[in-house]
């Protein structure tokens, strides 16, 4: 029997008293209101209602060290990204990974696997294989749905995965960007009951007025938290905190802590901030953790003040997970799955011609998905082939298939600023294939070579200089200490910075670039990709 | 670390193999194929679908430490008996005292409490109360939602339930005998995705056809499994198996095994029908309970052949709860909570007089909770007081409020074919008043008072002896040894026959004589009700 006194933040009833929490094993026995109490407030831990772990380059055990720091004890996670590269076995080696640690995981089945047939995924999720995920216990929700043309125009296999979800009671995840008016209703009315997606109020009123909750998203990638945060004024029982995206070296700096002190500062109330971190999570996905209730799990958080909200304990299962900024998670043993099948290339093989002087080139936009198709002059060397332009920022692109060996796809593009040099990454949303940009063929093939002798990882190439930060499992994550990736990371980064760029984070924008879902123009490992009449298009200007 | 070797019935998978089942603590570590093992088979504990605990007039702990032996290992169970009797408080005290011992119950949230206005219940519970209710993660469903009518004409505070459910992810079960064609597509597309109460396999496809999953019922009051049988040769996945009501004595004899072993014996294929006994509530309910898979809750049976079936072993969590015949879950201790506040009543109050030469009287049938309506003779003493007449077996019969003291309502009724005496019970759908039937108004207030006494029980009262079996816990369960209460449930009843009841099941078609949303003629509280018309009416012809 433990016991540990505070001012006990009751979320669920709405009030703060003194008072005593008891617990045995995994869960609060009695909650006792006494006078004589520590001078320090006890609470619900804080949910993040939908991050990819994968994006943290950490495998689920080393996220949740890195987490449990900053009062998370819980994330509902959609393995996509490893599902792109493994398929059902990535699912299953995320929820065996996450299991080694005291932590709460509760992971989605993947709902759109692969992202489109217009590049090369390492697998498949089928309907038939999402049920078998579905009707695992650790698996509590169908994850994001993003193809909401097939919602609306009734695709047969989106609505055979719909169906599964809903025979089998499990909660369907949105993800509908700027979706409005009569298709937000149909989409909501298809059984969808998230999104985290929305970039205005005025789109997620029209998703709320339907039933929808919103999960108000702020990450290392996309960043809703000022367009949404008024939200709170209107409907805070139905929104919930998000990251989508978390690179490690934004994990190591805060997570949901950091929204929470952010929307308290704008005046909002406790409470309702309170349960949209802590407790809305926990009813919508039917969550194993804890509310700070008589009989529930022993999962909460103790901070200094309700201001600073500064984490000085987390307890999960009843047992202490974090001090002040130090988890007591240990590092554990992580396997290494992949597939990585590729051989090393050379120039040869990135070289091209078009019979045009004029090129379409894709114009990179800071901390955006998006990017502009624009024309420039097709600069060229000697024997006719197109090459890099540092004087005009038009910088060749390359993506390879990490799967098989086959003939890389080229692209050119705007906003890098490499001055010398090349990067590539492995992390290339959604199939994971290798992606690099750089000023000329030989540093481009010496930085994708990096990353397919270590079968993963995101590289850099100077003129005196490279470095790899390796990613063996599944391509993606590292099984070392998170702590020394995320150090790791902001080397790679600030390198690639003193080689020109000035991108706020050079890589996370390589990696959206061939996320065809997402206009206007994008390059997959099977070519030059229009994603405004979503077809495949060539270099050269029509 | 325990092992238990055998045939392993992998009904998920659809295989049965010989092999170890590792388990440690709560859990399944490992299933190891292996040659040499034990004559025996193991395969997932049966689980009943849809029960209401109150019928088997036992607490849950008591109901858990029977039903074991029968390889039962969970239920998912409606407390809207004890929900109509106490409300909020009911419903949690059955999660309490089912936490006692060793047994999964899922509890729903009673939906419809109180029945009808046209009676006294004990309680009612708000539609915020359904909400606190179903964010408990002891509460896995919106209960059966009685009020179809409410569903199909957009009852406001019916919808508002509904969508309470729906913004939580709780499944919502169904009630809705006899609903065909447009109204059943209706009543599935307001989000209801279970039914119990099909009595024809044609009426069971209509909703099939829906998406709804059908629970096949065969309990101590209604019996469904002749007609809906066949149902398994046309969508075996969507059914499961439950008692709805399961008196004491019965309980003793069997449970979701009888079933199995009935469905076998039609040539049903196995693993269709384990399916259904075992995998498919798990799956539609998200239980807590394992399914015999690495990873699962050691939840299993084991048995020693595939036709007999006979119960051998039954573990739950991995603990041993019943061996051959023998529960090993001990008797707890369980609180008594009532609301019982009525006085002892007198023959005067139970006088009647009508201005008429016929009265309307209720014509119970054998089995069944529908009545007729009939025509007969009023018989009346020398003061003209109607009174019961055995030659032509119309008999009174009395409710009497039993949260307040308040006049009693009459009736009389055909069938019981009492020669002598009256029989009362406190255990009357849905309000749970007291109802007695009987021969002499003397007779008839000594039935009932026993009850009073007692504060809740059945009672019988014959010339020459009287008997009850008190039901302290609500006036509707009694908290003892539940072989001792099955012993004197069936002494009562035999009692009961030889006053003359020709009636099956006596005191369970009496209970149901106060249930209104049956047509066609009923007696609560507060008087004789047209089911048919849905009002109130007068004793006399009209």
């Amino acid at each position: 029997m433990n016991m540990i006194s505070g001012n006990i933040v009751d979320v669920r009833n709405r009030r703060i008293f003194k008072g005593e929490v008891h617990f045995e094993h995994d869960r609060i026995t009695q909650i006792i209101p006494t006078e004589k109490v520590e001078d320090q407030y006890i609470l619900p831990g804080f949910i993040d209602a939908h991050i990819h772990i994968e994006s943290s380059m950490l495998v689920p055990s080393e996220f949740a060290r890195l987490a449990v720091v900053h009062g998370t004890v819980a994330t509902v996670s959609d393995p996509h990204e490893i599902g792109n590269v493994l398929g059902v076995k990535g699912v299953e080696y995320m929820i065996a990974d996450g299991k080694k640690v005291n932590f709460k995981f509760a992971f989605g089945a993947p709902s759109c696997v692969p992202a489109t047939t217009f590049e090369t995924a390492g697998a498949e999720i089928t309907p038939k294989e999402v049920e078998y995920l579905l009707k695992k216990p650790e698996i509590k929700y169908l994850a994001e749905m993003m193809n909401w043309p097939g919602v609306l125009f009734n695709d047969q296999t989106v609505y055979e995965k719909l169906n599964i979800a809903k025979a089998l009671n499990k909660p369907i995840d949105g993800h509908a960007p700027g979706l409005r008016g009569e298709q937000a209703e149909a989409y909501v009315k298809a059984g969808i009951s998230t999104d985290h997606e929305c970039f205005t109020a005025d789109e997620a009123r029209d998703k709320l007025k339907h039933g929808m909750k919103i999960a108000i998203r702020e990450g290392s990638a996309a960043k809703n938290f000022e367009a949404l945060v008024e939200l709170f004024s209107e409907a805070p029982e139905m929104l919930m905190f998000c990251s989508d995206d978390k690179h490690p070296d934004n994990l190591v700096e805060g997570h949901i802590d950091e929204l929470v002190r952010r929307t308290l500062k704008r005046g909002y109330e406790l409470f309702d901030v309170l349960q949209a971190a802590c407790i809305t999570p926990i009813d919508h996905y039917n969550l194993d953790v804890g509310a700070l209730q008589e009989g529930d799990y022993a999962d909460f958080i103790i901070v200094d003040d309700l201001e600073r909200f500064k984490v000085q304990a987390t307890y999960i299962n009843g047992i202490q997970v974090a001090k002040t900024n130090q988890s007591m998670i240990e590092v554990q043993q992580s396997e290494v799955v992949n597939q990585f099948n590729c051989d090393p290339i050379n120039v040869d093989t990135i070289k091209v011609k078009v019979n045009a002087s004029n090129i379409k080139v894709i114009e990179a936009l800071d901390g955006q998905l998006i990017t502009n198709c624009i024309i420039e002059q097709a600069a060229t060397d000697e024997h006719g082939y197109l090459q890099s332009d540092t004087s005009k920022d038009v910088l060749k692109m390359v993506v390879v298939n990490r799967y098989k060996n086959a003939a890389p796809a080229l692209a050119f593009i705007k906003n890098f600023k490499l001055k010398e040099g090349a990067i590539a990454s492995s992390v290339g949303h959604d199939s994971h294939n290798i992606i690099a940009v750089g000023v000329n063929d030989k540093s481009i093939c010496k930085a994708i070579n990096l990353i397919i002798k270590e079968k993963g990882g995101v590289s850099a190439v100077s003129n005196s200089d490279e470095a790899i930060l390796p990613l063996p499992v599944a391509g993606i994550m590292s099984n070392d200490d998170g702590y020394k990736i995320a150090e790791n990371y902001t080397a790679i980064d600030k390198m690639t910075k003193t080689m020109g760029s000035t991108l706020n984070s050079p890589f996370m924008t390589l990696s959206f670039m061939g996320l065809l879902v997402i206009p206007n123009l994008k390059l997959s490992d099977l070519g030059l990709f229009d994603g405004k009449m979503f077809k495949f298009t060539s270099l050269s200007e029509d």
